[in-house]
């Protein structure tokens, strides 16, 4: 997705340790005309798929989501991080390694709100190793629901999460593939550059 | 707002301690469509005030943010609830003690996204003792921007936050007020009902 890739490549900082930070339109102030060209690709992208609701998790994949849920027409649920007193006791639930903070927590989602029937699309901000979309899609199929594909808007190519879930036969669509980042002169190869 | 009212009265469930769950649309499962209306309601009762951005805090404010700012047509900022290594040291950060949780966190914006200039509306899911709103507040009054008002979806208008938000002069704006609710009967009173 060229806007995308442009934006990043415009508004992204590179940090050590293959940080990409897109904070200023992505997953802290969120550019949400941006969203709308990133619903509308996906759209396009899952057109030949029905799709009856969207999964993401908390929290920056919320926006993203709530967005290209207006192009589907349908509601979105998101997981949540830890047990909280406002869900009821019958929730789907999985561990999760997170990335970003170092540490293992639980995913869950209450099975009033998933189950046998619904046909699900994920939606994430980020794909880097894998673990949170894993853990998605393990809740998806605990409920007996079908996982049509997942939508991702950056996917870290040179971590091995997009791999595993394509060979896992998830159907995995990223708006734009990092392939490497130079830290030093600040760019960015993707991996459809000519 | 009487879809809200009527949508709350059908699908939200009394729980003891005068917990409202309305995760089955609004907080958990979202309702797309619905947040359109919210979106169209709050652009109507703000329609006299410029807004630059909407600041809200995650994890289930940011949906219902980024509907909304649709009609506003401006970016979204979402507080952060703990210091991730994605944030740069470059924050605004102010203490919010969660009814929900039991326990007080740190919210922090980044100071890139919030600052002189801005004209901020806070856009919230609840509100009951303020904490959370206030908080926000707090972080628009650091940043150096104009605070120009709150729209929250569901206040609880029997728990402090409302009035003292009100009594602070900052213009406020819920879509349903509960004045009261019966657990055992499952039933709510609002405060305009006739």
């Amino acid at each position: 997705m060229q806007i995308l890739k442009d934006r990043i490549r415009k508004d992204g900082k590179i940090k050590a340790g293959n940080v990409l930070k897109v904070d200023s339109f992505l997953n802290h102030q969120m550019d949400i005309k941006l969203f709308g060209e990133i619903g509308k690709e996906f759209k396009r992208r899952f057109a030949d798929v029905e799709v009856t609701k969207i999964l993401t998790i908390e929290a920056s994949g919320i926006g993203i989501a709530c967005i290209v849920a207006q192009y589907f027409d349908v509601p979105v649920v998101f997981a949540k991080k830890t047990q909280t007193k406002n869900i009821a006791g019958e929730v789907y639930t999985t561990k999760v390694e997170s990335y970003t903070h170092g540490r293992v927590y639980d995913i869950i989602v209450s099975k009033e709100f998933l189950g046998a029937g619904d046909k699900v699309l994920l939606i994430d901000d980020f794909l880097a190793n894998g673990k949170a979309l894993e853990g998605l899609a393990a809740l998806v199929r605990d409920s007996g629901a079908e996982l049509v594909g997942a939508g991702i808007v950056i996917e870290k190519g040179f971590q091995v999460g997009g791999d595993l879930l394509r060979s896992e036969g998830i159907r995995l669509e990223s708006l734009a593939i990092v392939e490497s980042m130079d830290e030093e002169a600040q760019t960015i190869v993707f991996r459809d550059d000519e």
